[in-house]
């Protein structure tokens, strides 16, 4: 098979992200600083919805990739920022689990809480944690779509180890919203619904 | 950007399918089937899990991709068979929705009933009409998990305008499961749970 990498996809502007191994976070202040400033970046350079991503290694706070919304860059409706930063990690671990027993284990930061197709890509991912900013709520606030989750999804993933932390950096990442609509930022999806994460 | 085709992630043995144009297909039951086949074919030449879909112009029938499980092939957790047809048929549209006013509408026709990543991903994806065979409990039985679909996951999609048959074929699709397991399938995914769609 010819080899697809999900990194041709990133835009220009994330090349000062490639050298992600030279990265390490620390705590769940930092990483959600690190994956909004994605999301403010991908409105800046007009490449993507205002939505960022990141895998990091649990305990070491390495970075592992980084996904931004590219939708409609890549002419694709999967490439929301979570499964960019997903398929990444998996390219760079040549693993298509991020679980693997005896490796570090990894957890995904995005700057809002999943939509109803990241969160199955969650389950499927091997990610042990999950750490959100904006929420559901504020994402449809602002006239965003998550799409029909279960109403107790965290329970869900929880329910399958995966731990789940909401509501980091909460204000800054629901500012980015705000942001991309005053900078009249393009909604897609007109059918069935609107916008989506 | 460089473009990358998901059509490269498609195995050698797909070569057949290469002039997708010349076919075309009139009845869910002949649709359903050529599905199942495409399971069947990438257990046969084992390039992945039991599963099948593609993409047609609902009128007309003309196929417009074709999808397996390629999750280990590509080291990629998102690379059900769904998901890939639906990111096929947008790449060879050059559209990032399916359904674009004054356009003819498209159908995924899949040989299971979604998992959950793959329910959310079908709201975003365009397509109208969605056509399963084998059942969700099916899947199950059979050792499969298709994750926390909310449970009026049907209706949530007829709500979006996504008109929804199930059935299709049922013993023929479930027929590929026990297939599959006979011929001692990898059981991919230990953690969290087992095999996914």
């Amino acid at each position: 098979m010819p080899p697809v990498c999900p990194e041709l996809l990133l835009p220009p502007w994330t090349g000062e992200y490639s050298e992600f191994d030279s990265c390490s976070l620390h705590s769940d202040h930092d990483r959600m600083q690190f994956t909004i400033e994605l999301a403010r970046k991908n409105i800046m350079h007009k490449t993507g919805g205002p939505f960022g991503a990141a895998v990091f290694e649990r305990n070491s706070g390495n970075l592992a990739s980084i996904g931004v919304n590219l939708v409609l860059r890549s002419g694709c409706s999967h490439n929301h920022a979570e499964m960019v930063a997903i398929a990444i990690a998996q390219h760079r671990l040549n693993s298509y689990t991020l679980y693997r027993s005896g490796y570090p284990q990894y957890e995904l930061v995005t700057s809002c809480e999943p939509c109803a197709m990241c969160f199955g890509a969650i389950i499927w991912s091997g990610i042990t944690r999950l750490v959100c900013g904006a929420s559901s709520a504020d994402a449809t606030a602002a006239g965003f779509d998550e799409g029909p989750k279960p109403a107790n999804w965290i329970e869900e993933l929880e329910k399958r180890g995966i731990e789940v932390v909401t509501g980091v950096s909460r204000n800054d990442a629901k500012m980015v919203f705000q942001h991309y609509l005053d900078s009249c930022g393009v909604i897609y999806n007109e059918h069935p619904l609107t916008i989506t994460g």
